[in-house]
Formats: structure tokens, C-alpha cells, sequence
């Protein structure tokens, strides 16, 4: 089981923590595939079109993809836009308390499963069925 | 000529007026399909879903795609990467005094030409080049 799991990066990296704890969880189920998301310091030395590249080609292998999406990112939209059209299955996680309400575009899209959370340890029950569902 | 106009709305709307200058320049060059991107209240009565079947659709009939991007958005990023994955022109406007860099995706991305400015008056060429190269 491959698991894509996109964050924002340039968008803002107050939710990183977050990314972190999350990838951890969806570690129990798969490999998780990532632009290290998770680190302070991200892609040293990769250009931007290596890093479209290799995301893209990461995207395009992965059997589910999970993104979260408290912080608007024009590249976590654009993974989700591409997942879509693959036809991916689509995991959004969402914090509602944040700053911004969620995109029209995930939130009325039928092909993205959107769940709300507060804490990601919460999320281990949605996060096991979601993949199992896919397996 | 359909001209897609793409720019965000629930990721931030501090570039709105922006937003309506560049679609007034975008109509000299052809019909200008948005989600009403430009106004203060957008999409009244329409529920997320109707967006999102709105915009794709609008999206899926275009000609070309402009979006700004400067204010990171996914709805935006999730418009791109369904353009790009429909082969459709798509040219990115991008003010580099904002607080985020441009995604990876975005300006690593062969498939969409970017252009940076700073006054949405100086881009008048720049659109009738683009425009016109794909009519």
C-alpha cells in the first residue's frame, strides 16, 4: 500500500507538527510517499522541476492519496486536482477552528472524503478504515 | 476565446481588487468564465457543490487559463491541476512581494507559463501575447 500524503510547504508551515504526527499514523498502514513534508528543511538541492517531477511521478503511483488542508497551498490543490482526475481515492483532513473555511473546491467535490478533527490522534480509526477501504 | 479566470476566494481575498483589474483587461480579449472571483459576496445560493460543478465545467469549456497566484489558495491549485491535466493553456500571474513563494508545482511545471509583475496595468501585452497565441 502506497500512500501520497500532501501538506503545504510554501503556503505556510505553521501546520508541520501536524504533518508530522500524521505521517506517523498513515506509517502503520503503508508506505507513506512525500515531498518531506514533515522536515524543517525541505528538498535541499532539488529544483522546482525536480520537485514537480518527483511528486507528480509519486502521485501518479500512489494507491491513496491523504492531504491536509487547514492551510491553503496552491500545491496541495493542484496534487488533489491531479488525484482527482487519476481518480485516486481522496482523503481530506480538515481543521475546522483555523483561519480560512475550506475551498468550495473540496468541500462540494464528490470524489474527495473530507473529515474533520481537532487532534490527529484522533484520526487512527479514519485513517485505518480509509486505507483498508482501498487495499 | 473563453478565458478561465482563476483566483482565491475562501484562501484570502486581500489581492480583490487585483483580481477585478485583471479580468477587466482579460475581457478586451474574450469572454471571461469566474466564479464571480471579482466581488465582494461571491456565490450566493449556490451550494459548494454547485461551485465546484460550476467551475470545473467552466473550466473543462475554456479556451485558456489565467490565474493569480500570489495568494495561496487551494481551490486555485486544485483548478491548475485539473487544467494541466486537460493539456489546456494555462499562464500564472505572480506578485514576488508577497509573504509566500510560488509552489513547486506551479513554477516547476512546464506545463504553465509564469509571469511576475507588480502593476496589473504593465501585464496588457503580456495577456493579448497569450490570448492570441492560443486563438
Amino acid at each position: 500500500m502506497e500512500i501520497f500524503f500532501s501538506g503545504s510547504i510554501r503556503g505556510g508551515r505553521s501546520d508541520v507538527d501536524i504533518y508530522a504526527a500524521l505521517i506517523d499514523l498513515l506509517e502503520r498502514h503503508g508506505e507513506v510517499l512525500t515531498e518531506h513534508v514533515e522536515a524543517e528543511e525541505t528538498a535541499q538541492g532539488l529544483s522546482d522541476a525536480d520537485i514537480h517531477e518527483q511528486d507528480v511521478a509519486w502521485l501518479r503511483q500512489a494507491d491513496v492519496v491523504v492531504a491536509e488542508v487547514t492551510t491553503p497551498s496552491l500545491g496541495v490543490g493542484y496534487e488533489l486536482g491531479r488525484a482527482v482526475q487519476w481518480e485516486k481515492p481522496v482523503l481530506c483532513l480538515y481543521r475546522p477552528d483555523g483561519d480560512h473555511d475550506l475551498s468550495a473546491m473540496i468541500r462540494g467535490n464528490d470524489a474527495v472524503t473530507v473529515e474533520e478533527y481537532r487532534d490527529p490522534a484522533t484520526l487512527e480509526p479514519v485513517l485505518a478504515s480509509f486505507v483498508d477501504e482501498h487495499r
